[in-house]
Parts: C-alpha cells; structure tokens; sequence
C-alpha cells in the first residue's frame, strides 16, 4: 500500500511540471501506480488485481489528489529526495511480489516471472511517460530498471534452487533492489558510456 | 452505431491535418472508435464486443472512408462543429453504456464501473494521439474527460440508490454529459488556470 | 524462428542511432518480435505464444544482443538490406500464420482474421516506436502495412473459397506480401502523392 502511494505520488510529479489539472493528476498518479500490474494480470489471463482489492484505488487516487496539493512542498530537495527513496522501495516490491506471484502460478517458468517482474515495476511509468508525451525511461540513461532485472533475476534462480527459504529470498532480493537503486540515486549513477551504442552524427 | 461512426470520423480528422493515406486513415479511425471499448473489455475479461457483433467494424470502417474523402467538406466550419457534437454525444452514450455493462458484470463496484467508463470514451482517442505523435487530451486544457467522469459518477451513484429506474437514469446522465460538452464547445471552455499545476520556468 | 530473430534485430538496429545500453536492446528487440503477437492473444482470449513455447523469448533475446554487439557490422549497406528483406520474410509469415490462427477459434471471421494478421505483423514495431518517441509506421509514407493487409485479406478469402487448400494459399499469400514489399524495398516506393490527405499549410 504504501508503496502504490508513493509510485501515484511520483507519477503525479514526474507529469506535474507541464502543468497539468486536478483530473489528469488522478489519472496519470493511478496509471503509475496500477498501470504495470494491470497489464501483467492481462498477460497472466488472472482478473486484474484492483477489481479484486479495491484499496489499491482508493490509495492511489489519495497519494495522487495528496501529490497534488503538496507539489510546493514536495518540490523541496528534501522531500523529493525521500520520494525517490520511497519510489525505489515501491519498485523492488512490486517487482519481487510480481515474480513471486507469476512463480506460483507456474506461468512460463522460468523466464516469464523475470520479465513480468520487471514489467510490473516499470510499466506504469511507461504508459504515464507515453501519454504524457514524455521520453520514456527506456530512452535515457538512468538506471532504474537495471537494478530490478537483476533483483527478480536473483530471486526466480534462488526459487528454483531453494524453494524453502521462499520469504528470506524475497527480503534479500527486495533489499538488493532498493539498495542499487539508493546508490545509484545517491550517486547520481548513469549508464557507463562503453556500455551504450554511439548515436550516428549525420 | 452512429456514435461508432462520429467516433471513427473525428478521428479521422484529428489526424488528417498532418497528411495520411487512406490505410491509416482507417486504421486511425477504427482505432479511435473501439480502442476503448477493446481495453475496457480485455480489464473486465470478456470477449471483446466487435468480436461479438461485427458490424461496429463495419461502420467504423465505412466512417472513416466517407471521412477520408468527404475531408474537403468536413473542414467547412459548420460541419466539423456537428461532427463536434456527435462526438460529445457518442461520447457520453459510450461511456454509459460501459459503466452499465461493467455494473452488470458486478465487477469492482463502485468504482470501476466509473473508471472503464470514462476509459471506454477517452481510451480509443489516447491511443490514436500516441500512435500519431500528437499530444493526447490528458495534457491539454481541453475540458473533454471531466464531464464523463461527473455523468459516471452520478449513473453509478443513481445504480446504487435507485436501481430501479435505471433508464431513467441512463437518459439522465447522458443528457447531462452531452450538455456540459456541448457547452464547453460552444463557449471554447478550458480548464481555468488556478486549477492547474505552475509549468517550472527554468 | 528465423523470423522472430529478424524482427528482433531490426526491432534493435532501428533504435540503437539515438544511443542505447545492453538492457534497452533487449527490451526493444524482444518488443518488436513479441509485441505484436501478445496483443493478439490477448484480443483472442487465449493464452500468450511465448508462455506456452519459451523459445520465442530465448531467441529473441539472443538476437536482440547479437544486434547489439554485431552493430557496427550492420550498419554495412549490405548486410542492412539482408535485414529488411529478413524482416519483410518475418512480417509475412507472421502475418499468415496469425490469420491462420484467428480463423481456426472461428474468431469474428471474416475480418477478425485480416485485422489481427496486420496487428501482429506490425504492433511490435509501433509498440517499439512510441517507446522510443519515434514516429510511428502509421504517419510515414512508407508501404510497409498495406502489402500485408492486402496479403492477408486474400488468405482469408481464399479460406473461405477454397478450404480444401489451405497450405498452398498461406505459401501464396506469404510469396505475395514478400515480394510486395521486397519491391517497395527494392525501388525505394512510397505511398504516391495523390493518396494522401494534404497537410494544411495554417
């Protein structure tokens, strides 16, 4: 819960610098928030997890409509930093939940979870990034879906390898996640240039 | 069915000020038209409706031919305004009709009934914008999405409390969403500015 | 297979001028090769191919890298015209054999079948490109999903007609859309001026 509160919260500020109103606040905070999940559940063919529990909704559009009456305040350094910090720990969450739900349902082992995984934690930002007419985070170098391919990764192999250790696999993934990512956040960490195709100058 | 075809045709338009053929003149205007529809269906778990009933293909095909070559005659003045208005009222009729379908399904009541409304009657347009490149209606001040969310809202409220005059307010809440859209389009409404986030100027 | 792996690395090739790592290649490739077959399983209902057969994904990851790495030597003008008619190989037989799939669930025939054989050859690839803020397919000139709806619509019509030879029609349909577009490819042809809505000049 806190952690779809902090991706609406995130999702409402990333879009909120173009000037947007209160509607599109609620409706580009939710899609961050429940975008990613949604098309997971689609792809898995399982009811989509909002219909079943409607609370995730309802703290979605709260964060979001709470986002965008605090925007002065969460403008400050302070403050935002802490969202990314929050945002990070929303990621690796859902990612780690994604994968432990896609393991269970015995779908596409044992390269799926990884994907879904991901996919669960970065979708809603790409669909807010795409409607916003934002460049998606696919595009710049920001390490922010790195850090969770190799979380789930970590997790689908220990899995398969110690199935019984199933809750202490998922809180040391979970913490490894949020950890690169709170480096890289600290840091300010980009993608290594050598790493990276060179743009065509023509 | 002539909601499908407003919808197809001003989708049609929307686009065709940046020069296309007559293949994505159709694929735009079928898209626009049950764009919406499809995603709402495929969130509920249903076959998706044109499956079902395949003339809303048809229509949204042949609507956006006749927009594609009748462009000339549709860029007068007083028939892009009337095809202004069949939108609006395709609109608030989709919307309605979603919200109605969704409360029937039982499915995530009360709000999601709300949601895929409004995403039936806006989604097949976002779609299009993001195909097209152009900015999608949730990043300009153009009042489209409100006034169907407050028409859902009521429906679904008026489900709730009496649901036995359910017609009476279907009529109702249409009529009410294609007031407030007919307004805003005759008086060129936006969403006022002290509503809307401050764009950075840096 | 081999189709799988073209559409993959022309999915990265196409990308990889504005500058892209190792994560984002694969991501891109595996879209383009996938994508556009998962929104047709999901339309149809039934569960997504690369769930049910693995290999999919194995080998469009791999090929999605092995356009990464081998870059510099694709970005020879020979070796990148192999790409395109590899590609125009991948979309025909991609596009027959979803036909092929929709018309044996009986799924909203006769159109279902030709709409979702064009969506499955060419939603990976707008998928990809509204990722990377590219211009889509649908708004150039270039006859890329024409041939394939044409190739389609015949295969459909020639199910209907002649059930009984079902395997010369797809081999006929996909030597058309190949050679179709081998042409355009070949000659460099566009969709000709008359065809096209004129841009307002405003």
């Amino acid at each position: 819960m806190i952690a779809i509160a902090a991706f609406a919260m995130t999702g409402v500020l990333a879009v909120s610098s173009k000037g947007i109103d209160l509607f599109t606040a609620c409706v580009m905070g939710t899609i961050t928030a429940i975008g990613g999940g949604t098309v997971r559940d689609l792809i898995l063919g399982v009811p989509v997890f909002w219909a079943v529990e409607l609370n995730y909704i309802w703290v979605s559009l709260a964060a979001s409509l709470a986002a965008f009456f605090a925007k002065p305040l969460l403008d400050r350094k302070h403050l935002f930093s802490l969202m990314l910090y929050l945002d990070a720990f929303g990621a690796s969450l859902f990612a780690i939940q994604a994968s432990n739900k896609v393991w269970d349902l015995q779908f596409g082992l044992p390269i799926a979870p990884v994907i879904l995984g991901v996919l669960t934690a970065i979708g809603g930002g790409l669909i807010r990034d795409v409607l916003a007419g934002h460049q998606t985070l696919l595009m710049n170098r920001d390490l922010y879906a790195i850090p969770i391919l190799l979380g789930c990764t970590i997790y689908v192999a220990s899995l398969a390898l110690f199935p019984e250790h199933r809750s202490i696999s998922a809180i040391a993934c979970i913490s490894c996640i949020f950890g690169l990512r709170a480096t890289v956040i600290h840091w300010g960490l980009t993608v290594p240039h050598w790493l990276i195709t060179k743009p065509k100058h023509d």
